[in-house]
């Protein structure tokens, strides 16, 4: 079991406690506030409900948390330390040599300043290296490394690990590379507010309608490279450059932060998202970002990619009352409808994915389908029997019913924890991709069919070879 | 029939084409570039199969799209006249008074200009106003409006019948708000490239691994209220508002625009993107725009609201075969999978959804819900009869089996244009959502279901009753 320590347990250090405890490593947290364990609770708690939402298969077990009065005993036997106290030199300058005294030779130091350098944290002779992460850290991929070459290659790795995208900078410089973009367009904003232009909803709305849903997926230079069309980039480029030119922002300048500006943002910021509690407001942030993740999966774009390659890695599940476990996850709160609870759909979606495991199993997975052959769904049956929450531990075992010729029978069981929730019957054809016509399996292909088959045959399958409606 | 000019037919303004003909605006194009008919003929083969992706209801029929070599022919009844030529004010001067002779009284005129205000487009006497969109425009939102007040509320209403998000901006400023943070971001990511901090690629993957993914859902400033924890707005200001004064960007200063930087600029993006012809990028773009907004639907958040408000206003669908056509949509390529076909799950999805719009058909919709009262689904069977493909064309009609207490008994039929491409029986049970028991409808809901079920008693439903794997 792998062992994290946490320095300093806020938003940040409790996100990284969530990212860490959620792929199964155990979290030693050092922190003196004596709110650190509830506030850590709080962004667990979001953790919990989000993240593993995320994946199509379950995350490993949980790991153990603990929180510790002596910042040596928290960092011992870490393999990470990461030490996310407030942003003030002086403070790192204390902390950064205390863990370093603590911490095993191969540790890997990670800060998460948002600003400054390693040769800034490290003026005292440690050897920390920036991990900056973006809130929320158990949702968004991104972490920005900078710091000693092996410790980053080190970092990296295990960053992956846990489903994270490590950015490793090259020269180290003043708020790294995401956070001088973000300084920019705050300035930009707060300058657009002082003057009565917009106020901070319809900046947002001047994001959120526009060239954010733009850059979720492509960042800033790859949208350019569209926008100059078949010309490409040059083309752009020589298009727009002459505008740097223009008077289009007022960065040249910087707005002069008194109680006024900071009154003007806050009480527009109030009549724009007062109503939410920010308990609220991060459900909905965090509900969107899993649907928005979700929704990149399908082209590997951006964290789609990383989600996917974290799910690849991701441990089998094994059998469960003799049949094998084709599906294990957590629901995702995006599966309910206007009933509070999972839509029907998602008992299909669920069965839909227990049977593209089973494939695989028969050998008919990616490869086969890339050699143009395939099963297609013919026809379904689906009893609902217990309602599915967000949230819910959901179970799919999958047993062969027949497996003759070009046909494939099977019986998908649904358990939420321990209870049956759904059966769904379901009935492919072996298919010739190039005519669309179904066609026999090949033989290895038809020999694992039939081992199932034998495997499963004489085990009960109550509420198979039912008709809608048809009585108990 | 309503008409609209698009004056410039280029990405721009064949995206403005698209998104009005696609919402049933007849549109008139003048554009001298005898390429002209074959660019918007592209973007449109774009819009074609994105933009109704958004919906699960069907867009009104296409309007007419026309070619004129004379302005005034194409000007003459259009409500709104858009000019996107290129952006350089003296032909602007030369464009916009021809417009203005040609045009009525009424008729919107809207330039697509980036960065010039209204009081420099009208110096002529010409009474346009700003309306920049962006791009792709057939599927983001945004539309910023500045100009004339009553001008821009009629373009407003305009804007929010073809789907869009009209922002007006309050005093006119170089480059509106959007551009203004664009070209701040545009800057800082010019030195970061020039300096050697970032590639293109990296800078991109530091925006859409992070903050870009936050930002399509809430814009900068909700995001940052977030951040500052229950707190809110003012404790953040305070954390971070010091940064204003530090090195945190180059701001202050602008990079030299010369050959040296565009090639530096230029090479990385191939680098990055240039194993992707332009026409794959924007597909894999909008593909990956379409999941994200329809992601967003869900909590009716930024462009996910503007959604399910136009889908709202779209025209209800009539009947087919003596049967209520209960869903008519466009097939998402999000909903087809590795068989190169709709996915089984979007079958039982599609007609999931004409359930609840039969629902609504005999009053057991939102309101009824709200009352504490639904139904939930218990036993379904599909019929997979044909495979359907994205951008086809999808029809559900809805057969009422039975109405007997609790009971209501449904049989869908999807139709891929005019075959039948499933069946999916149905069998729901009335319940109270607070004990979440079986109970009976109440005596209005029970009504309507017995007048549905007495219109359709013996017609023929061929498929229904059958158990899985039953022979034919």
């Amino acid at each position: 079991m792998s062992r994290a320590a946490i320095i300093g347990g806020g938003v940040i250090g409790g996100g990284w406690a969530a990212r860490f405890l959620l792929n199964g490593w155990d979290v030693a947290v050092f922190d003196p506030d004596p709110q650190a364990e509830r506030k850590i609770g709080e962004v667990l708690a979001n953790a919990r409900r989000a993240l593993p939402a995320l994946y199509d298969r379950a995350l490993p077990p949980e790991g153990r948390l603990t929180f510790h009065a002596d910042l040596a005993e928290a960092v011992a036997g870490a393999s990470w330390v990461q030490e996310s106290i407030p942003e003030v030199l002086s403070l790192k300058h204390q902390i950064l040599p205390a863990i370093a005294a603590a911490a095993g030779p191969d540790a890997v130091i990670g800060s998460s300043t948002s600003g400054f350098k390693p040769s800034e944290l490290n003026a005292g002779g440690t050897n920390a290296i920036v991990a900056h992460p973006f809130n929320p850290v158990y949702l968004l991929p991104l972490v920005e490394l900078v710091g000693d070459a092996a410790a980053c290659a080190r970092a990296a790795d295990i960053l992956r690990g846990i489903g994270m995208f490590p950015l490793t900078v090259r020269k180290e410089i003043d708020a790294h590379i995401a956070d001088r973009l973000l300084e920019a367009v705050w300035r930009e904003a707060l300058w657009l507010v002082r003057d009565g232009i917009a106020t901070t909803g319809e900046i947002d709305e001047a994001i959120r309608m526009g060239f954010g849903i733009r850059w979720a997926q492509m960042g800033l230079f790859e949208t350019y490279r569209i926008a100059g069309g078949e010309a490409g980039m040059r083309h752009f480029m020589a298009q727009f450059g002459p505008a740097l030119s223009w008077p289009w922002t007022k960065l040249m300048d910087v707005p002069e932060f008194n109680e006024e500006l900071v009154e003007l943002i806050a009480s527009q910021s109030d009549a724009q998202s007062g109503h939410l509690s920010i308990r609220e407001l991060e459900r909905l942030r965090d509900d969107n970002l899993v649907g928005m993740m979700r929704a990149l999966r399908r082209s590997d774009s951006g964290a789609g990619g990383v989600l996917r390659a974290h799910e690849a890695a991701l441990p089998e599940q094994g059998e469960q009352d003799g049949l094998p476990v084709t599906a294990a996850r957590q629901v995702p709160v995006t599966w309910t409808d206007y009933n509070g609870h999972m839509n029907e759909t998602h008992y299909l979606e669920a069965a839909s994915l227990a049977t593209d495991r089973l494939l695989e199993m028969i050998g008919a997975g990616a490869d086969y389908v890339a050699s143009g052959r395939s099963f297609f769904t013919v026809e379904t049956h689906i009893r609902y029997l217990d309602e599915i929450h967000a949230g819910d531990r959901l179970t799919v075992t999958t047993q062969v019913l027949g497996a003759q010729g070009k046909k494939l029978h099977l019986f998908h069981r649904l358990h939420r924890g321990d209870a049956l929730a759904a059966t769904v019957e379901t009935l492919l054809l072996h298919t010739d991709l190039t005519t669309r016509r179904t066609s026999p399996p090949a033989p290895e292909v038809a020999g694992a069919m039939a081992d199932w088959a034998a495997r499963h045959a004489g085990m009960p399958a109550e509420g198979a070879g039912r008709f809608t409606g048809q009585r108990a």
